[in-house]
């Protein structure tokens, strides 16, 4: 079952986002459960603060995920289970991709609803 | 014309980002060009450095544009063309949207094509 809301829930800055863009190569079926998996695993995580996911239909994708500290992306970037899901991606699953670290300094949001936060 | 990339070329970092998570409302036949013309306003700003984005068949998107300098973004964030833009998306385009200005401090690629870069 998905997350009803596709936003991040984050406190307020500072804290560290991971943005992963990529370009899926082939249709491969075993794609769609890694990825939920990694979510899952990545939410287990010590300083995961959320992720956020879209892919368009020509198959370009961006994820962002956030962090608490640099300290909890490196400790999420050698799990044993995360490091066989990279090298999978890069043998088999992405066409190419980009990975930026960055520490996020502001935040705003905005509902149509009526709540505008700073 | 599109780009033939989804992918920014930045330059080593740091730089900063602009991190734009949103949900659409109802399908709106202006939006598209409005979108099309905020990616040729922006790319004629100075300190553009680039511009992702990736909208999901749920109508979830993320767009991340690059720019060399907070000053760059504060610039772009005030451009009379571009404010009235952000006044129709709140009042008629968007559901909900993050928006986050964060510093990218580490970047990382990799093509299927035997190019990782660090």
């Amino acid at each position: 079952m998905q997350d009803p809301s596709p936003f991040a829930s984050t406190p307020e800055p500072p804290y560290y986002a991971v943005i992963f863009s990529s370009t899926r190569r082939d249709a491969d079926p075993g794609y769609a459960a890694m990825a939920a998996r990694m979510v899952e695993l990545a939410s287990a995580q010590p300083g995961f603060l959320g992720v956020e996911s879209s892919r368009d239909a020509d198959g370009f994708g961006i994820t962002v995920s956030y962090w608490v500290s640099l300290a909890a992306i490196a400790a999420w970037k050698s799990n044993v289970e995360h490091l066989a899901a990279q090298q999978a991606g890069r043998q088999s699953w992405y066409g190419h991709y980009a990975l930026r670290i960055a520490r996020v300094e502001r935040a705003y949001a905005f509902d149509a609803s009526g709540d505008a936060t700073a």
